[in-house]
């Protein structure tokens, strides 16, 4: 099974859960370790800008998905 | 009840203020515990590069909003 | 009275204008205190690259807003 | 005589060097004294990442002014 | 044979890693030596911020190849 | 002869390429000093995350190249 069978969702709220996963993903192949991950974690996680950076991701990312769902006017 | 049922809004000003939450939304979904979020804020809300990021995701998320409402035109 | 009535302006330079404005906003909902952001001011007004940060946000801002208005092309 | 009468532009190349005066107008308009950014200048041009983030904001216009000019295709 | 014959790719998931190759090759073509890159990659691999900016730009990336693949909606 | 005389390229590889050359011409025309670029070059080209803003720059001009190719669908 694909961890990206589609871009579509049935929900705005589904389709920016799909973002965060895809915000994520690039990060897990481009360090593939989870223990490193789990460790930079607390780095980022207790930082604003880390954060402010995070969330500018899962916006672009955003901006694709909700596009593909033709922002779920229907 | 979703926190994002919809990326509809009445008004431009309403949307922003969508962008805001959609941009909010990433940093505690990374970052989920209320305290910790409250001791960053000190951080980035007296700092102006920080200000300049969040501005920067607020931009994007409200071009995603605005696309979504064919920018209010009618 | 809304800040932001619309995202429709006459001219592609009132649109700029507006996409600072939009960039503005986001500061100011982040940091409402306006003797702090006065302050904050001098920091990024001096710095180059800070300059370049908000140069960002106004380009992504006024992207937006020369969509809205089919970049004033009639 | 407005600074910004249009985002049409003849050709890509004239359509890009308007991306560069958009981009350095954010930076006018935030910072309008002109012997500091004469100063400030002496800073990026000579710093590489600072010269990077001068080109994303330049990218991000250009693209702008393009799809205006729908891409100087015809 | 071309690196790059077509944005165009079976399913959304080899469109990502389409995204990440994309990514890559700006950095390739900057510095084309491969120790470097070698050496290099432990600091950016390593470093929380490192990898949110290498997700910033899969997330570019991935929106052009979403877009040149109508979001697989087919 | 215009250095820009078109955006539509025969392939996305020359469509990338053409990105490239974008994203080098706008810190060309802010630092245009041929011998500060070259040691400029020795910074960017060894650090890890400027590699990556370099990336971003790119992710944005080909973008709009794609865009304005239809993406070489035909």
């Amino acid at each position: 099974m694909s961890w990206l069978p589609s871009l579509l969702t049935d929900t705005p709220e589904s389709g920016y859960e799909l973002a965060i996963k895809l915000s994520r993903m690039a990060v897990k192949k481009t360090q593939p370790d989870d223990d490193t991950r789990s460790k930079l974690r607390a780095d980022y996680a207790n930082n604003a800008d880390s954060l402010t950076m995070v969330s500018n991701v899962v916006a672009t990312n955003f901006q694709t998905v909700a596009q593909a769902n033709n922002y779920w006017r229907d």
